[in-house]
C-alpha cells in the first residue's frame, strides 16, 4: 500500500503538483558512500527539461534540483535522500476553461470520480511534471549503480517510433539521440520525423511514440520468482509513466507471432564466456536476468490536449467541448525518454540490493 | 521485498513446485462473511486443467483443491484461506537429460545463476503449474467481487491470436469460450486455428498467442496514484505470467499510431449515465477506471520445449544441444486465459479494497 | 523495506539530519477532503518545540512547518503531502569532540559500524530532531481522526514518571499537561519534580521518564491479526522513538504479577452499552480495539549527553572519553510525550483506514 | 498491510485455526543452499508442543510438521517454504458453552464486533495455537543464522519470572531450562516456583510470567532507520505473541530509574576488542545492533480461562457469566518461551538479510 512509492530495496516516494510550490522525492535504501553531487542529478533533469525545442511543452522551468538530506561530505550516508525542486513556471493563468471540464484522454474525470476533488491547475498531481522526481531518483540509482556494477553498465534510451513512422535500431547511436529534438537513435530519420511532427503540430493534432531502453552490463541472477519478476516490475515501472499504454520484453507483443524454434535463444558457451544466439528474451528468463542486454520499449499515447474542440462534460455533468488554445505539446512521447531510462535505473538498483538479501 | 506474494490489500502467496508434493496458496486480506466453497474455486481450476485436449500438455492431474483455514460454516472468517493441491502426475520419469542442461528460453540457466542450486523435476518452481494456484487465487477474488460489486460484474478472457492468426474480437461470444480447445472467442475461426496449430504440432514446432481479458462492471475510482495506477498492477500481474513478454492495456503498443483526436475518447452526458464515444484507454484514466470496460491483453512466446533440436550448454560450462521426446504442448498460451482471468480478478479486488482505504 | 516509512494505509516517511538544511517528511494515504492549513500543524509543533524552559534542550528553533503538496484549497486532495522544517541554529559549533568519538548510549557507534559514514553534528539522522516530523504527521492524522470519528475522540500524553518519581494517574489533569514543564499531569507533584530535576541538572546529571498516551472515542474493531495487531503496531511505534527502551499496552508488564481473575477484565451489558469491569487489557484484546480507553506507556532512558565524563573510544579504536560542555538537557523523555501522542495517532488512523480495506 | 506476515527480507505468512483441519506457515526470502530437514524443526516444535506437564494445556498433539517445497535434495533453493501441522486433537466436544458467549480476557468479543463472524472452536484464528507455526518458521531462521554466524551465535530464552516470584538470572543455566516443566532457568527456584504454581492450579486461578530471550553473537550493524528499527522490530514481533503486554529491551521499563552515568554503557577497546562496561542498551543503540548480546523481555499476561465463573456478554447483548470445566493451564506464559526464541530467530535474521540490501 504505497501509493507514491516506487522500489523495495531502493525506494523512491515522489510528491508535488504542477502548479504547487514545488515537487520533489524522498529516497530511502540508497547504499552509503557513494559520491554524490546536485549536479549528478542535474545532468539527467536537463535531459527532460521542459521548454528545449519547439516539439515539447513551452513551460519554461530550470528544474534546478537541492539535495536536503542523507548526503554529507559528498557521500551518501545511507539515509534518507531528500531533493526538492521548486516549481517556477505557474503563470496566474485563466484556468476556468478546465476548472470545472474534464479533459478527454486526461486523469481529471477518474481523479474527480475517486476523490471528489482535483486540483486542477495543469492536471495538479496527475500532470506529466511529476517525472521530473523520477528522473532525479533516478540519476541517483545510476549513480549506485555505474558504482557497483563498474564501467561496463549503460542505460540508453531513445525514441525508436513517432506516431506511424519507425527507424531502424541498427543505426542506433547513441552520440546523436539528445542532441536532436525527437530524441531519436537513428540520424536516417531525422529530416523525415521533423516534417511529419511539423505536420502534426501545423495540424494542431498529436502523435505517439514507442520508446526503447536498453541496459548493458547488468549482471545474471537480478530478479525474483515470481511476483517481484525483473520484466514484472519493469512493466509495472514503465506502465506508471504517464500516458503508456504497452509494454514489451524483447520481442514482446511480436513474440506471439515467432516460431518456437525462432524464438528461443540458443545459449552457447565459448571461452567461458556464455553466448546467446538471439536476444528475444530481451535479456530476461524465468524473471531472472540472463546477463544478455535488458531491452525494453513502451507506447505513448497521443498528447490528449490538442487545438482541436473535443466533446466532454463538464462536474456538473452537462455536455460541453474543450480545446487547448495557443502552442501545444505534438508529442508527450519524446521527453518520456529520460522518464524511461530513470525507472529502469531505479528497478535495476532495485534488485541489485534486492539479490543481496536474497541470496545472504 | 513479497517475492512470492501478489498484492497490498488481497494478497496471496503461492508456493510449490511442478514435482514436489503438492502446490498451494495463503490467501490473506479476503473480506469476512462472503459465502466460499471448495466447488466454487475447483470450477476456475478445470479450466485450467492439463490433459484436456491434444493441443495442450498431456500431465494429468485432477488438481483437485482442499481449502483448509479461513472458511467457517460456509463463510470466510476474515483470517488466511490456505489453499492446497496436491501433485499426482510425477512420474519417476528421467529427468537425466534436463539435470544438468540449461533448456534454451527456459528458466534454468537464470535460477541456477542466481541461486547455485534448481530442482529440475519439470521446471520446479519455474513451471506454469505455478498458475494453479493464481487461478484458485483468483476464483475466491471473483466470487468477493460477485459480492460487493453485483450482476454487472464480469470477467472474460480468451485468445484473440494463435500465432500469426488473429480473429475478429466483434464476434466474440462469452459461450464458446471454454467449450473450444483454443479458448477462441470467434466461432468463425475454430477450423482454421486448428488445421494451423495441428500442423505446427506435426512439425514439433510451437506458436505464442495473445490473450485479451475484459472486465465489466468495474466502478470508477480504483486506483492510485502513481505507482499503484490501476494499469501499472495490472501490467505488473500480466507479465508475472509465465512467458509473458508484453501487456497492452486499451489500444495498447497500438496507441502510438494513432491521431490524437482519434485516440482520446469524447466524453458525453445522457440521463445522468456518462459515455465514452471509444475505449482506446481501456477503462483507465492516469491510473484510475473510469466505469468503462476494463481491456488488457498480453503476448505469450511459443512454447520454449519443442521437438526439435536447440543448441545449449550444461551447468559444466559444456556446448551441448536438448529436444523434448515424445508429445508436446504447441501452444503453452492457450491455457494462460483463465490465468489472465484471475490475477485481472485478484488486481481489481485489490483496488476494490484498496480504495475503501484510500478514500477512508 | 521501508526504512525511513511508517504504517501501512497511513504512511509517512520522514527525512533530514540535525545539522542538515532542513527536516521534513511526506505523508502518503491521507483521505481526501479533510480540513487541513499550517497552523493545524504548528499547534502541535509547538509542544514539541525545544528551548521552551531551563529542562530540555536549549536549541532554538522555530520549527515553521510548510506544506508543499496534497492541500488544495484548504483541503486535502488524496495526494502526498509534503511538509518541510527549514533548520535555523545551525551554529558553526565546534563538533572536533564527537567528530571522531563514540558518545557511549548513542548511535555513534551502530552507525559507524553499520555505513562506515555518520554526520556527526548534532547526532545527524538518529538525533531526536527527527521526532519533529513525526508531530507533524501525527497532527495531520488527529485531524482526520477527528473528521472521522468525531468530538468523542481524544489523544491525551503525559509524563507519568520522572525519574525514580511516580505520580498519581487518578489526578490526571488534561488542562495542566502543557502549561508545566515537565508535561506532568498531576497538578500535585509539580513542586516535587522541580526540585528533583534541579538537582539533577545541577549535578550534571540526567533521568529517564515513562510516558502515558490515552486515546478515547477509538471503535471496537480496530487491528488485525497476526502481524498487524494494533498492540503489536504500537509498541513498534513507540519503540522506534529516540532513547524508549519499554513499551507497556495496559497493565503492561505488571500483568504477569496479576492473577487470571483481577487481568481478566469482566464484561456486562447495560442499556445497549458495553461496560468492562477493569482496563488491564489498555482497549486491546486479540490486537483489536474493544471500544475501551486505549492505555499506552512507554520508558525513555536517561539523556545519555551529560556534563559528567564518561570512558569511550573513538572511531580509530582508541580509548578516551568524553562529556558534554555547557548546558545540557536533563530528561529527553519530557519532549517525547508531543512525540507518543503523534505516533499513537498515526497508528489509530493506518488502522481505521486498513479496517476499511479489511471488512471491504 | 500483510495482516498475517512477519517479516521484510525473511517473510513468513502463518494460516490456519485451532479446530481446523491443519495449521501452516509459508516462509518467502530463506538465502539458497542452507541444509535442512523436517527433524531440524521438528526439535524446535517440542519445546512448544502441548501436553507435556501438568502445568500446561492437556490438548494432545504431536505437532508433526511436513515440508511441502523449497528444499531439494536436502537444501533450500529460495523458493517458499511451506510447512503443515496437521491438527489431531479436535475433540468433537461441546462448544455451546462459548459458542456465543465472549470470554473476558480473550478475542472473542473483538473479532465478532470487527468481522462479524468468528470461529469460536477453541479460539478460531486466535488461539495460541498459531504459535506453532513461528516456532517452524523460526526453526529455519535459527538454521539459516547458525550458517551464516557461525557456532558463536545462540539464541537461549527462559521464564524469568512466574507470577509474583522472580528468580536470579546471574544463575541462568541453559542446560535446565527445558528440562524442568516451568522453562525456569535458576535451578534454585524449581521447589518454590512449583509450590506456587500447584497452588494456582488447585485454586482454578492463573497466573503471569515474564520471559527473557537473549541472543549471542551477533554482529554490530543490524537494524535501521528509523522505522525498522532492530528494537522496534523486535517490540512488534513479541507484543504480536498471543498474551504478551509489555516489552522490554536491555533494562527497559526500568530504565526510567536509572541515572545518566548508570545508564549510559560505557566503551572501551581491548586488542582489538571493543567492550561495554554494561548492557543496559540491550546490545542495540539507535536502533542498530552493537555487537553486544541482545536482551529481550516481555510480559505475558495470566491465562483468562479460569476455573472461577467470570461476569460476561453473549453476542445477543445479554449479561451472562462463563467459566471453564474441567482441567485448564494456569501459566499460558511457560510455553511462550519457545515462541519468543522463535520471534527474536526471525527478527535477527531478517536484519542480517535486510542489512546486505541497505549496505550494497
Amino acid at each position: 500500500m504505497s501509493f507514491n512509492t516506487f522500489g523495495k530495496a531502493f525506494r523512491f516516494t515522489t510528491w508535488g503538483e504542477s502548479h504547487g510550490p514545488a515537487i520533489g522525492c524522498v529516497i530511502d535504501g540508497c547504499p552509503p558512500l557513494i559520491q554524490l553531487n546536485e549536479a549528478d542529478i542535474q545532468k539527467e533533469l536537463n535531459k527532460r527539461k521542459p521548454g528545449q525545442s519547439k516539439f515539447t511543452t513551452q513551460r519554461k522551468e530550470s528544474d534546478k534540483v537541492q539535495i536536503l538530506s542523507g548526503v554529507f561530505e559528498g557521500k551518501t550516508t545511507g539515509t534518507p535522500i531528500s531533493l526538492i525542486i521548486y516549481n517556477e513556471d505557474m503563470r496566474s493563468k485563466d484556468y476556468n476553461d478546465i476548472k470545472d471540464k474534464f479533459r478527454p484522454g486526461h486523469a481529471d474525470f477518474t481523479y474527480f470520480k475517486k476523490y471528489g476533488i482535483r486540483d486542477y491547475r495543469g492536471g495538479g498531481r496527475s500532470s506529466a511534471r511529476e517525472t521530473a522526481s523520477r528522473v532525479a531518483a533516478g540519476a541517483v540509482a545510476k549513480k549506485v549503480l555505474e558504482n557497483k556494477l563498474g564501467k561496463k553498465f549503460k542505460i540508453s534510451g531513445a525514441v525508436t517510433q513517432l506516431g506511424i513512422l519507425g527507424c531502424d535500431t541498427k543505426n542506433w547511436d547513441d552520440k546523436i539521440i539528445y542532441k536532436n529534438p525527437f530524441f531519436c537513435p537513428d540520424k536516417s530519420m531525422l529530416k523525415i520525423w521533423e516534417k511529419y511532427l511539423l505536420s502534426i503540430r501545423k495540424a494542431g493534432s498529436s502523435c505517439g511514440a514507442i520508446i526503447e531502453v536498453r541496459a548493458n552490463g547488468v549482471p545474471a541472477g537480478l530478479g525474483a520468482p515470481i511476483y517481484s519478476k525483473l520484466d514484472s516490475d519493469i512493466a509495472s515501472a514503465m506502465m506508471s509513466i504517464n500516458a503508456v499504454k504497452g509494454v514489451n520484453i524483447g520481442s514482446g507483443i511480436n513474440s506471439a507471432q515467432l516460431s518456437g524454434e525462432e524464438n528461443s535463444d540458443e545459449i552457447s558457451q565459448n571461452n567461458k564466456k556464455t553466448k546467446f544466439k538471439s536476444n528475444n528474451a530481451g535479456g530476461i528468463l524465468g524473471g531472472i536476468s540472463s546477463g544478455q542486454e535488458i531491452i525494453v520499449s513502451f507506447a505513448v499515447k497521443p498528447t490528449s490536449s490538442i487545438l482541436k474542440s473535443r466533446k466532454t462534460i463538464n462536474k456538473f455533468g452537462k455536455n460541453t467541448s474543450i480545446s487547448v488554445k495557443g502552442r501545444h505539446d505534438p508529442c508527450v512521447g519524446i521527453r518520456a525518454v529520460p522518464v524511461g531510462e530513470a525507472m529502469l535505473s531505479c528497478v535495476l538498483l532495485d534488485h541489485y540490493l534486492l539479490n543481496k538479501a536474497q541470496c545472504g
